[in-house]
């Protein structure tokens, strides 16, 4: 849909699977009285903007449209605060939206999930425009549709894709119009109390938690550049600079990561990061900063606004045959630093796909996690069915307890993502968070459903379970065993090497698909280790055709669902390993792959219908959760 | 693959599924002593192509390099003889292929299928180019690395499509070069006794087969037109304009197209065709030439080849809004004539997509069809069981006896492709048809597969059947059961209505998945109703993306396999027409879908492991071939 247009092709995947997307801009703690409902009052910052806009101090001329994107200059899924400008301009703070303001007109799109929120978030100033209907103009058409002739059209290169940027640029100049890059972004000249791009204190993580040292990430990085014949990658990504450098973060909430660039030749290593981060001189130790092992390892730092001029300076400098790696979705500005003629643009960055592999030391911290994880959520189990009864457990109160449960377990960082605690109909509403204003109590009559996570130094954790501490209905229990069965036949299956996930997304609706229900959303994601929740290049979802195939040592989510409307919701989800399998042929030495479950946390027996089962399912059952 | 790059996207769909991909280019029957297998001498006619690359009768300039891809200007899959200029330049006549010239060398691009074959037909005036390996240079890079600076390439462009076109231009003129439409053939130039194009006679078909008057398709695009703002449609895919005048031909063998265009505007209707072939009074009625009802459902006959004109002078009179629709792979030549701010280009035309959904009349069309086939099969089988311990059939003769039998059923009009009859190891050749010095004999003591199918006026069939005369072995009925789950897995498969295909793709294969083995093709492709036996906008294959969503009145094939090298090959084919059902539930009103078989003939009941069959597919089994 075009609410992806832009996002990196791992994230479409997870876009699609949808399940928190609405939930990651949470700036107010849920319990603090969360009043975003009321529409925010615009009409002076639109002023403000408007006069920005005609200002020749930020760009030459007057232009007469300006493009506020979600997302940052790493085109991160979940985001900082001083990166909220869309939500800051016009109050929505969905997940997914773009905002353009022209002198008369203010315009916000987003898609159907969003419809409700943003129509109450935003005040008369703005126009919902909403993604999906027929009648609805695309942005582009929008804008050629209102401008005068001969128009500029500003956006933040910076927070633009390049491919984004390409064919909006494309459109307007179709129509006489032209899209300008804006150095200085508009909102940020407007936003008086913008908070700080945080700068939290980094982790260095020893071989024991990442199995590799980054000195030899690097050379395998230098080994895939030699192959390819390219003499400069550029890291964007913060996960990926995250996991190159084994250095870990807590710049953005749920994700241990941190701002920063590298970009990495044949024989030099550049880092860009808030310098005062490094003075630890534990951390300096990590890197060799002060004394390098070998000139080739040695990384040269720099501030983390300079990435620009040094990548200006590097490409300067480059030969006639230099190729220069970047991911085909980093932000505009960058991207065109480098000239076309040297410019390698890739789907997945080899750190990308490198990631994605996790190594004995890895997948031994995830299983130790997802052991803890366990732990803490049969706890929360047993607290519940004490708790329960008494009437005083709330969706918002369940949440708290798995997290302060999770707390207690050893090497504890965070949570992984927001939780989604839902009761009977909240259950329905996919991406579901609880708010004070919708907090349900849990009872004995209704469905619950948890999907939860945390961040361990070992590793991320996911995990969903369904549950019911009366007696489900004969419908719950029937539409909790068609998706046991759709989880059992993604986690049972057997498939050739080389396999994409997406092949496997209709083994997860079959049962449902037989009588005849379904649920709108992916089967599964990437999920990192002691990072990122959802990640590339791999998934398993009947949206995308650009994953790259599963390979033994990833690790996705598995995760199909049924959500009956105003009722209940239904998920099972565990996080499994992609493992190699020996069936009773090889054909063309293919080699077979399937799954192993990492989540350890039981499955409620009581809201299986056994009868649905077969013989097969329930083997697997008990093989996964012996009694 | 790049093989098919430039394929309408439906082909791109049988590509893949690419069975009878090798065997479309029968010219000289296979028992008149088919002798391809000795390289044709190509020096003279390279030298005379080299004469006509320098001659400035043809081109302003002399050009330096020469691209003839195979196929023609409608971007049929099967061609005529008269377009087989690759095949006529370099002597490989596999179905995929393309050959480029310059001054010092001769290089034919093909894929796995056919290194072989063409390394056979080939002389040594030219290189090999193997795609997919990865020494091999792509046509681009190729001509970049050899050609002096500043050349041009030539190219027909009436037999590249314009997206090809684009994709080619781009790489050359990035290194200085320059791709040229070069309006004479210059293959035709040198190809002395090249064969005419053919100009069959045309048979209409009336409501009882039709089932929609050709004016009541016209005023159904009309509408589509309206609905969209289209101003001009132009139809160039062959069976597209067959289907939409309710005319059949005979110009390409297994087709029954004719060479055609049409362009469809608000008020007019311009046929481009042989006028000849309109002299018929029983034709003009049908298209209503000497009479029209409406002057707007009035018909204008141009020759085939004033299409170029025609749509030139259509182009010179737009009026600024004005749209014209053409499919993306249509032909560079056509697709350039409207101008780009008038053109919209689409992946499967209004024409396409109708077509695609069978109408009552064709539904009972296609079924009477397939039991006339079947009682031909039946017939064959009995004759084989008779005669093959006589050791005296072959391939050959089998498929000939097919044939025979085929045609004694009323309105038989030819095969619908090639017959693949092979025995043994031949059946593990994925594309092979029986030629005199492949020809084997039918024993006791092998498997057979038989895929066949024939054009009625009724309806087009492809059937595909693995039978054993005497007893089979273990593993071949073990690998036969677990294919004949699969087929039983899409056949009875269940889904909302808007799933696309190829998520049905996996159910196919999960019961070889699970033992290990697979098929390198995909499961199944449209097929017309007395036209291509391959047609989209719809199939079953794990390789495309871009198919459209299932409807009710889709006919598929569901073919899956299993070829063991050297050994035996098993595929089970029928075709299925795509019905609605009413499963328990209706989520969201959605409605779901599911096949229902259209191909009678029996399965043979030897070739099961009825062990490995549950009790849901033997009921099946039992419920389509009732005993």
């Amino acid at each position: 849909g075009l609410a992806n247009r832009g996002a990196p092709r791992w994230r479409i995947l997870q876009r699609d699977w949808s399940i928190r997307v609405s939930v990651l801009h949470r700036v107010t703690p849920p319990d603090s009285g969360y009043a975003a409902m009321s529409p925010k009052i615009t009409g002076e910052l639109l002023r403000q903007l408007r006069q920005a806009m005609r200002n020749c101090k930020y760009f030459s001329e007057p232009i007469q449209a300006y493009i506020v994107p979600s997302g940052d200059a790493h085109q991160s899924e979940y985001i900082a605060p001083c990166d909220c400008r869309r939500e800051f301009i016009c109050g929505f703070n969905g997940s997914a939206g773009t905002a353009i303001v022209t002198e008369q007109h203010a315009a916000m799109w987003t898609d159907g999930r969003y419809f409700l929120q943003a129509s109450q978030q935003m005040d008369n100033n703005w126009t919902l425009m909403k993604m999906g209907l027929k009648e609805t103009p695309s942005q582009e058409d929008w804008l050629i549709s209102i401008l005068p002739e001969n128009s500029k059209v500003g956006v933040d290169p910076w927070i633009i894709a390049a491919d984004q940027w390409k064919n909006m640029s494309k459109a307007l100049t179709g129509a006489g119009h032209s899209l300008v890059a804006v150095q200085d972004n508009l909102i940020d000249a407007v936003w008086m109390e913008r908070p700080e791009r945080p700068s939290t204190q980094l982790r260095a993580l020893g071989l024991d938690y990442t199995g590799m040292t980054w000195q030899d990430k690097i050379t395998v990085l230098r080994a895939k550049m030699t192959e390819r014949k390219i003499t400069w990658f550029v890291a964007t990504a913060l996960d990926e600079i995250a996991w190159l450098f084994n250095l870990r973060g807590a710049d953005i909430e749920y994700n241990p990561v941190f701002f920063a660039y590298a970009i990495v030749g044949m024989n030099t290593i550049r880092l860009f990061v808030d310098l005062k981060r490094l003075y630890d001189p534990a951390l300096r130790n990590h890197l060799q900063l002060d004394s390098p092992s070998k000139p080739e390892l040695s990384i040269h730092t720099f501030p983390y606004e300079s990435v620009y001029t040094e990548l200006q300076a590097i490409c300067a400098a480059l030969s006639p045959k230099d190729k220069v790696w970047i991911c085909d979705k980093a932000s505009c500005a960058l991207t065109q630093v480098i000239p076309k003629a040297h410019r390698t643009p890739i789907p997945y960055t080899p750190l990308c796909l490198a990631k994605a592999v996790k190594n004995a030391t890895e997948i031994q911290g995830m299983k130790m996690a997802h052991i803890k994880d366990a732990v803490a959520l049969c706890e929360l189990f047993a607290w519940l069915e004490k708790e329960i009864p008494k009437g005083t457990v709330t969706e918002i109160s369940a949440a708290d307890k798995a997290e302060e449960l999770r707390s207690q377990q050893r090497d504890f960082v965070g949570l992984s993502f927001p939780t989604i605690s839902s009761v009977g109909p909240n259950g329905a509403i996919i991406h579901y968070r609880p708010l004070p204003e919708t907090n349900r109590t849990l009872s004995m009559n209704e469905v619950y459903l948890i999907d939860s996570g945390a961040q361990y130094v070992d590793g991320t954790t996911d995990v969903t379970r369904t549950v019911h501490f009366g007696t489900p209905s004969a419908f719950e229990k029937e539409c909790f065993t068609y998706v046991l069965k759709g989880h059992i036949a993604v986690s049972a299956a057997v498939f050739p090497n080389g396999t994409k996930g997406h092949l496997l997304d209709s083994f997860a609706r079959a049962a449902l698909w037989d009588s005849g229900l379904d649920y709108l959303h992916g089967t599964g994601h990437g999920v990192g280790c002691f990072l990122n929740v959802h990640e590339g290049p791999c998934g398993i979802s009947y949206k995308t055709f650009a994953d790259e195939p599963l390979e033994a040592g990833m690790i996705v989510s598995d995760e199909p669902g049924y959500y009956e409307d105003g009722s209940f919701g239904i998920r099972i989800e565990n996080v499994v390993l992609v493992i190699p399998t020996k069936p009773k042929y090889n054909y063309r030495n293919r080699g077979s792959l399937t799954f192993e479950p990492l989540t350890l946390v039981p499955i409620q027996v009581k809201m299986m219908n056994t009868e649905l089962l077969t013989q097969k399912e329930v083997r697997n059952i008990q093989w996964n959760y012996p009694t």
